[in-house]
């Protein structure tokens, strides 16, 4: 059995991350956590490329197919659409 | 870094919403709340395009790969299918 | 603003539904619920047409991309592959 | 209606299992639990191929489209990408 190998370990979130969701492309990966924050990752870098700050915590986040747009849903009611 | 363009914040729920899913072309974006309420936006102008109520709480929401369906899941043990 | 229309209202599972997943070909249906089992619905007449019982509540349901295979996960720590 | 065929009941996780994923090849599932464990199943044989430690609970796991990636969210704060 192989051990797997870590290549990021992805700190920047204060509250638990419920949700991650990869880009088309595999390029990016975009987690949602309680603290309200969306963060988008670079893969290869393992850094944080775009941000986006909602009003409350968030349950899930996705990307369309062409990886244009980012939704997430949260505690509070709302959804967000951003890019 | 590069700080995320919020397109739209969507209200219309009033509840917490646990899921959400973009139709396979992207055009639209299905919303599922503990409001009992299953939404679909257009992510274009975000406005609700369609709406669909079931009788309890709705724990996820997914499309077919043509997006001509969408399904729901519930607290109350049902499972509901629309167009 | 569209009213959506309800193709089928699925009721069999006695517990919560917290995971549904399209077949890669959009004609089935699975659904996981905390009453242990996984229901496979044919999509078009909105009626079981496979079931699978595990051995305690599941999270989520997931099939592999031809559709040949199907994965639960458990709150008894177990994960099943059926077909 | 057909009962379902159990391939593989998969026992080696210690806590329950809130999350899996086949990979894009459907020749891997991926298995994230709270008892901090990423498994890689062989879909085939039913035996872990692959195995990565987190340091906390884990919520969701995800594949990149080539199946080269792999990450996963957790309750401590985290997100990881490993290979």
């Amino acid at each position: 059995m192989d051990r797997g190998t870590c290549l990021h370990t992805l700190r920047k979130h204060a509250d638990p991350v419920y949700s991650i969701a990869f880009s088309p492309d595999g390029k990016l990966l975009a987690s949602g956590s309680f603290d309200k924050w969306v963060y988008v990752w670079s893969v290869q870098e393992g850094v944080v490329v775009k941000q986006y700050r909602g009003t409350s915590g968030i349950f899930e986040v996705c990307w369309d197919k062409e990886g244009g747009r980012l939704a997430a849903c949260f505690s509070n009611n709302t959804v967000s659409l951003s890019v």
